[in-house]
């Protein structure tokens, strides 16, 4: 199953390698990780996203628990959330097919932040899902690059 | 000096652990790190934000250089590039101000993601200075929690 682990920890060196050898001792492979500063600038928060099996990962989540430096720990799971990530897409788009590029890229409410004779990049946010659909319909004109953030999740409501 | 360092690694557990180590083992905090797949399936980029000295983040670089899995090392500094950050904010509004925290939202293209009685949940994306003053200009509502990415980079130009 698809988790979203989130841990607020403390801005220290070496927190962030003692989290992702926990990972990597289970053999997990991180799909995605954003680490970024938070409200307090003591604090940073990570969030992961795993495939897993649910009871190894339950145990990896207390592990990280008890990590001095690991303020909280939150598993999206169950949880009503939004969830955000964030790409950078570079893409070999000839003159005349821009337009065509532009139209999809109105539609998915992504920016243009680069153009040149032969390359435009554009900026998409949105769900995981909402960015891979954009991302597929970009395949066909040649891709030349993507960079991407990593998923980041908020719980809804107060 | 702040640099924006980008590396290329082989999607395999083990690899951000040997990487987060090689930054801590030289006191290096990390100010952000988004770690995200790439248009190759097997691969994940990793974008990383460090102060540090410029000659000892140089041997980080040349070490980071000789791990197996990383594929492909580059340091953004000197290079002309675009940086984007995506940042959640949940901030505690009553119904009486939501007009003023929509007009700063507007001007910073920001998008409403959740709505309540007391709160407004926001999606801010750009370079790091932007999503920074948004969020400044949020701070006398009442900041509940802020949630971000991380900084990712491209090169701008073919």
């Amino acid at each position: 199953m698809r988790h979203i682990i989130s841990a607020i920890v403390e801005n220290r060196p070496g927190v962030l390698a003692h989290i992702a050898g926990l990972f990597a001792g289970r053999g997990f492979n991180i799909d995605s990780l954003a680490v970024g500063e938070t409200e307090d600038p003591n604090r940073s928060r990570m969030t992961v996203v795993v495939m897993g099996d649910d009871a190894v990962l339950e145990q990896v989540r207390k592990q990280l628990g008890k990590i001095i430096d690991v303020i909280k720990v939150s598993d999206y799971s169950g949880v009503d959330y939004v969830e955000r990530d964030l790409a950078l897409v570079k893409v070999a788009v000839k003159p005349e097919k821009r337009g065509e590029v532009f139209e999809i890229a109105e539609v998915f409410r992504g920016k243009v932040v680069d153009i040149g004779a032969k390359h435009l990049t554009l900026e998409i946010s949105g769900p995981e899902k909402k960015v891979e659909a954009f991302i597929d319909l970009m395949k066909p004109y040649g891709i030349r690059e993507v960079v991407r953030t990593g998923r980041i999740a908020i719980a809804r409501g107060e």
